[in-house]
């Protein structure tokens, strides 16, 4: 038998790969899928099955784009209208090797989620193994706000967590689709496997009766990313499969303008300083490693998005995280990185970057409007700073009218990247005094300056 | 958190490296043990610490290699007198991150052998998983025929596993040092892992009483291959090296301020922009790309380099090339890359980035002086800015008494790199007020601005 | 015959690997020569000798590192001293398989500079190829300003293109040491390579009369890195070593033969059908997978083991799996594979195999023993050939008494190669008359023979 | 300015990708054409065009795969009526970067072959290297025996030599479409690359004067693959794209014989000797290695191909290489080597294995038939065996009826791999008496054995 897990860094999004004899099954495969099938060939195994424990809505699914190279068959839970695949009842099992795949219906984080118990039938018949989707997190459980009724969902989600799932006992090994720094789920924990006794031991959510669980789960706040919408349309209706895909195209510093004037998207990657100290002109700033988490607020999915990086590293995988959330539309980047910018002679704009200390001494001033964009949770929970405004980066573009044109605006988030995305939508709007914290609400304390609760 | 197990096949030989934060830990390495450190180092830790939960007598072992590269510690069980490392006493506790690695004393399938028992503290006080080393595998326990008292070794490990392993709880992740198909236990099944509660339920031996267990383990036939003993020998003695080179470290900003302050060279390979608008103060910027033909300018053989960049992509190039102008003395790079600083609350240094249009501008500015580092024949050939200083990069640090400290000082180069070399110097060396020109000569003239010859 | 050039980025160096036959030669290697290594292993080839086209003072030269590792001759300048190496006289020649490397002495860039003249023997007397080194570069030419004579060293390298360079004629190839970019000289076009008569008519260095050359040299305004000092004397006294291992090297069926005639064990790692039908006399069969299980029974760590295969696939991997045991002794393998062997007229070994189906038919022989060699747990599980006699593999040799040397043995395993191992033994050991089981008795099973309990 | 060589074992065929600032060309591109894009990314650089020399007829040419993936422009020489691309005129330019790509017709291998003259404006308008696609080899010149009109052919290519080529002048570099080992042509020099000067000095094909060169071409003996025929039709039509292509899938013993029974044809590419010892019944035997060459004389493009080896390595070489060859039908692969079909109790077949001197003391037999496979020209140049017949094994299977079916058959070829693909194609046709001699001819006269002329 192998089990193999894959992690999807930024969506924090894990599948798995689990083989026997000469078959093997894949949970949840993200869109750039080739990593199976190496994975299986490695070990003499064939993909046979594919499930998806439910519609994801964070990412774009893999498994119609590996059906249609390795002709397995896809498996989805019976209770939502998918338009690929097939439904499985609860208690349907797929025979993998020696192993039996069981679905079990654990509805929750949607309606039609299931989890998939393993049991190994040379060695017995008491569960080994369940794939949790995003019903069970190590720390954490899934997220219950997307149907619409989340007391509804809570509630059944405590059902599925406490009928469907410990019962199979405590040595059962957990893994689940997301791992700590996803949207999916707050605050779970880095573990990269658990265990049901361990969960039951020491997950929060687990030691709550249904009704506590639900009040809990109904006062969360959360967001919701606008590309979701898109995603979820696509994994229910089968996503596109992914083109013989054009790579995107080194551009001249004259051939991206060209693009921006022909509604481009300008997305610079770099850092809060390297974009503070000189950037192109109505450009976007998401640092590459934020692009999965920030990506889907901000972008469409139509007009071609241009990148700009300083040495051009590594740029393949910063495609691939784009595809993973369905955008086809990196047209290109620019060659050479910024300084290729920067000795063209064209126009370069900058936003001011202060250091915590710098901000510190200028608290004083009238004209001075901090903005934190953090997560409402982040604000809560460690502080912020006196005086200063909120607007979470993902709904800043919304937001723009409440904040004034004619004063200064520090922008800071928890470490000064998200707050460079922000200041880029400000100055890309025309605000023309803005300027990004670097280090953040996380440097100011730190730095052992005041915090109000 | 990380769990990686790497498996040596043939041998059927599990290892494993652990970390968290900025630490591992590694289980029982193999000799080739490279695979280790750059695991460590794609999660930007340093392996601090290494286990041995017994005397290997199937394989070389590669703790003492490993230490000899990382400089980590070595523990063992204290049951035998191994010529390196230090002995684990029972209840020991090595500190991993938030990690909890606690020595249990398991004698059985050799006196001294140790299991390691992982808590989270970050979670709680319970414990998360078990290193059995030889003692508990998936479906098998260790082989009790080494010592030459074949019922007095299965007695103790009976004792071990009842009375130290299995009241962990179910619930605990069991990582053996075997999988199936070694020569170190009888029927190992192929469970890539397992837990306690799964082997309580399911492992054959588990359900012996100790009276039975020790005759069924009597009655055991099995083969002891003549290189055991040489592995013995080598295991306890420990192996001869296959000498390599150290890795630069992950530091934290607290120990990239220590070295810098032991007389470290803090060398920022980022561009322009990036150091412009914020680094650790008195560093050096040469960009990655720079190195090789700025860096026998700048930098000696003998004080440690360390090594700021953002995402820390591809240091190993960086790396590789400093060796080939032999310097061997790049000791470590910031974990985290520069938002690690700029989130410590530690001072940021800053220098100022204009556009060329920004310099046009000044230029009538009495205060100002320009300083251009071409090298000579390109100032000769393409001409210059009016009224510009010329002092090559490479002769600047020597130059420096013959530059005004009280005059505005804008460096220029070709393209914007050198120039913000050249203003990283001035900087380090007390200048306050100099300006790096993005895209250089070549930027200027591309703008259109006037040229002198 | 094989060509590879390697590009050091950042110093725009060249160096070239040039393979003929078994042979290789390396021209002027970086420090991390790995890549050598490496690419002389894909071609089955063995560096026996590396040039220095002069003492480099832009880098740490790899010479002395890649000698270490290889055991290969150094060639230098004449007029330098070196502190290793051997120095090379004009017109002096090295045999690389056909290829003749002949010295030349082009003194200019420094005064011991060389130039390497490659002619293919098979082909033609004519020269192929020259390695310039830094006298001659695509579009330029190397400096002259490093002695501190730069008149004398000018017209010094203006006879040494003229007089021994140019009328080696237009069509042959020029290999220089940099690219575009170099410190080494001004202006080199970005021309991967060129010809004389390319450079001939294009060069604008190559146009000049002594004088006129001396002229322009002189007037050239040229910066020394001060680290140049360290490299002169690093690479005049050799740099300290990265040490590390000697990879296997390959070897002709003449010195195969010759080690196993100075007591090196010839270990065949094909499987039992290829070893069957043909082996080199003498030689062990472990096939590549049984080596982590079978080495430590039968190899001693003091003989050299030379490997036999049929395509030398992946053969690092087998050389780890050694490491990992403590063999340190593998000290080649037959380049070519097995059909060289069989094609150099030398005399081949078989064992006779046989399907179950043929040993059946000829169970009642009374002149066939049947020898099983599996665990002896296996065949008290299992069952066995009613009258096979039993003996483990790893037992085998310390019981080659108790067998008759009169009859004939058909020995048995699980599977078939533990059953070719065994009947490598005693061929090996003289007996005469040996059959291997395909399949073993698990084939001897599925083929639904008796089977005795 | 870049240029890169790719070299397709066994096909022996050269493609190249040469690039100039942004933008760059591919020069006969194979089927499998990730190559050229990671390359010219790896450069920043875009493939603008593509061009074909000719219409190959070795391999399935990737010019369509690579214009859908990149949108770059194919262009080929206007005298066939190409399905896809657009005709180039003689002295048509298509520029890249600074480098001028000129199209010089240069008919006689096919009558629309076509050079392209690199020039590189940057520099001088002198030509610096041509690609002569299959017009003139290292040491060789190409076919023209395929159209049918061997001395017109051959006519036209002494003037294209003569006329169109030699001219550009002695120091221009060659980059030819083959080397070494190309049934494309004869006797090509293992030189990587070389110079109009160097040819002309030492190609003898370049000495001859235009009736001397149709005199011998005339003369010349040859063997044209029938799967020629179908790369001819393809590469006028444009190839079918590559599907997201489905891996071969691992298969049991019983999943082969089904396959078997259904049709398909059961592939062994393992050595002589181990397909000698024992095989599956009724499989062809072609070494990994000779697949480029030998496949297209014995499998068809549609019954499914099932591969046997020992160890299952670098399979994925191994379709790789059938997908250059336009087949797009390896079904699968035995799971677990030729060991799991021993082991399953299926019947194993065996074809005997001689050594030269085996043979050699058998000779006088007179059942015996010695059936030499070789290439009629090296039985020519190197001598026979005395008595032996010839029938070249890519006509083999056509001449199978004048083979006597009641005598020995003692095949042979030049080193033993043909011999044993010959072997396989008799016993798998009922021959019983068959014996393949290993070493071959190489063997019997390295042996010392008589050779016959």
């Amino acid at each position: 038998m192998i089990l193999e897990k894959f992690v999807a860094e930024g969506l924090a999004h894990y599948s798995y790969l689990i083989g026997s004899g000469q078959q093997a099954a894949v949970i949840d495969p993200r869109r750039d899928c080739e990593v199976y099938i190496a994975a299986a060939e490695a070990h003499e195994q064939t993909i046979t099955d594919i499930f998806e424990t439910h519609r994801n809505e964070d990412y774009v699914i893999g498994s119609v784009e590996l059906a249609a190279r390795t002709g397995a068959t896809i498996h989805h839970g019976e209770d939502l209208d998918f338009r690929y695949g097939v439904p499985a009842k609860d208690g349907e099992v797929v025979s993998i090797g020696s192993l039996s795949l069981a679905v079990r219906k654990t509805p929750g984080h949607t309606p039609e989620s299931i989890s998939i118990v393993v049991t190994d039938r040379a060695v017995s018949d008491r569960p080994y193994l369940v794939f949790t989707g995003d019903l069970l997190f190590a720390g954490s459980v899934g997220r219950v706000d997307l149907t619409g009724n989340t007391a509804g969902a809570a509630a059944l989600m405590h059902r599925s967590l406490h009928e469907a799932l410990l019962p199979l006992g405590d040595g059962v090994i957990v893994c689940p689709a997301h791992g700590a720094g996803s949207v999916c789920g707050g605050h779970i924990s880095d573990h990269p496997l658990t265990t049901l006794g361990y969960e039951k031991g020491t997950n929060p959510f687990l030691a709550l009766d249904n009704d506590a669980f639900v009040a809990r789960r109904v006062q969360e706040r959360t967001y919701i990313p606008p590309y979701f919408s898109m995603m979820e349309r696509l994994n229910r209706d089968g996503p596109p499969l992914l083109p013989a895909s054009r790579s995107p195209a080194p551009l001249t510093p004259a051939a991206v303008k060209a693009f921006q004037e022909r509604g481009a998207r300008v997305l610079d990657i770099r850092s809060p300083t390297g974009f503070g100290a000189g950037h192109i002109p109505g450009s976007l700033n998401i640092w590459r490693e934020g692009i999965a988490a920030y990506a889907g607020w901000m972008l469409n999915y139509t007009d071609p998005i241009v990148l700009v990086d300083d040495f051009n590293l590594d740029l393949d995988r910063v495609v691939r995280t784009f595809q993973r959330l369905g955008y086809d539309n990196v047209a290109g980047y620019l060659a050479g990185g910024f300084s290729a910018w920067s000795g063209s002679g064209n126009p370069i704009a900058a936003i001011e970057t202060w250091s915590p200390q710098d901000l510190a001494g200028r608290l004083a001033d009238p004209d001075l409007l901090i903005l934190d964009v953090r997560d409402i949770n982040n604000r809560t929970e460690a502080g912020w700073i006196e005086g200063s405004q909120h607007s979470y980066i993902g709904q800043l573009p919304a937001h723009l009218d409440t904040l004034p044109r004619d004063r200064l605006i520090v922008i800071h988030c928890d470490v000064g990247y998200k707050g460079s995305l922000g200041a880029s939508i400000l100055v890309a709007r025309g605000f023309s005094r803005v300027v990004n914290l670097l280090g953040g609400f996380g440097g100011w304390m730190k730095a052992g300056l005041p915090v109000k609760r």
